[in-house]
């Protein structure tokens, strides 16, 4: 592997922020199943030896293209209160982004749940480290004392995350904005965390 | 519509139980978009006049059939306590029986965002009436004196049901199993809506 990653060319940054972009916009036209390799390597002029080469395949190209996409990781988020980081992690990212994210999630759901190779391409590169990420920011609470260390609602957090986000459009009939998450937050996660909520926002 | 009506051949219960079992027959077969109602007339040996005369096409047919899957109504659960409630509803469904359910309703998730009728058949004759059942459950709890009536959670309770439900095979790599459901209500659902919960449970 050494000698091989030796003659490896690399990627700038620049250009993988095309090359993924060039995947979103196929994966928006024609739907993952249907999204080849050729179409993304004809599309962003690169041969496929290349992508082959840098991504092992049209799993992981998604998911990490998928993955670019996040402006905001969890662990970076730290206003020193768990409340402070989850309302700037919901307004880290605008309306419309999410909306766009949710939609394209949404439509990679059944390929997901059919295709092993791109599921685990989804736990390893995308699922994991954002629990990883979000295990830190809920472990610093844990740390400042706002939650103690057993409570059992903090292995549930994610549920509760997701849930939010993929419940309010059926059981609602309008996308997640800004301010239903934040009355969400302040409604479920804090105090499922047993962490008080300022009066008027419970 | 009154003479209409007067005229429609009744179908009985036993007849329809027996429709509604070969439409999610197909559905597991060939999924929502590829399943027609010629397939469905030729495998019950219902004249399609029928069929759209009794269910109006497609989308409320498919709705239905998953509707008549459901075994237990939350309003009719009536335990006494809001922790007994959300206990019997979750074992009220078996272990398999819940899997397969999601995965059948997993499997609609695509066409259900891309077809309008099918979302509103959902609304009508799922979601909808399914919320209204769960109020009944809640406003119960409330009257009690269990739940504070302007609870912010009480709104909240339908994210937090699918949450659990579509979130655990993503992020915990597993189906959801009652023991989930139970831990998950004592952590997060009582939590949230001020109700205590025995020591050793919460």
């Amino acid at each position: 592997m050494s000698t091989e990653s030796g003659t490896r060319r690399r990627i700038s940054p620049e250009r993988e922020a095309q090359l993924y972009g060039a995947v979103l916009d196929l994966l928006r036209e024609v739907g993952y199943d249907a999204l080849t390799m050729d179409a993304v390597a004809a599309r962003t002029h690169a041969s496929k030896a290349t992508l082959y080469r840098q991504w092992g395949g049209k799993p992981r190209l998604v998911v990490m293209a998928l993955t670019s996409q996040r402006r905001t990781r969890p662990d970076e988020v730290n206003t020193g209160t768990l409340r402070g980081d989850i309302r700037a992690l919901v307004l880290a990212e605008d309306e419309e982004t999410m909306a766009e994210r949710s939609a394209l999630m949404r439509s990679l759901s059944p390929a997901v749940h059919h295709n092993p190779e791109l599921l685990q391409a989804f736990r390893d590169l995308l699922i994991n480290p954002s629990l990883a990420e979000l295990d830190v920011l809920l472990e610093r609470a844990v740390l400042r004392g706002e939650v103690a260390a057993g409570r059992p609602a903090l292995r549930f957090v994610p549920h509760l995350l997701v849930g939010a986000l993929v419940t309010e459009e059926l059981v609602g009939d309008r996308l997640p904005t800004h301010a239903f998450l934040l009355a969400y937050a302040d409604a479920v996660i804090l105090p499922a965390l047993g962490v008080p909520v300022p009066d008027g926002n419970g």
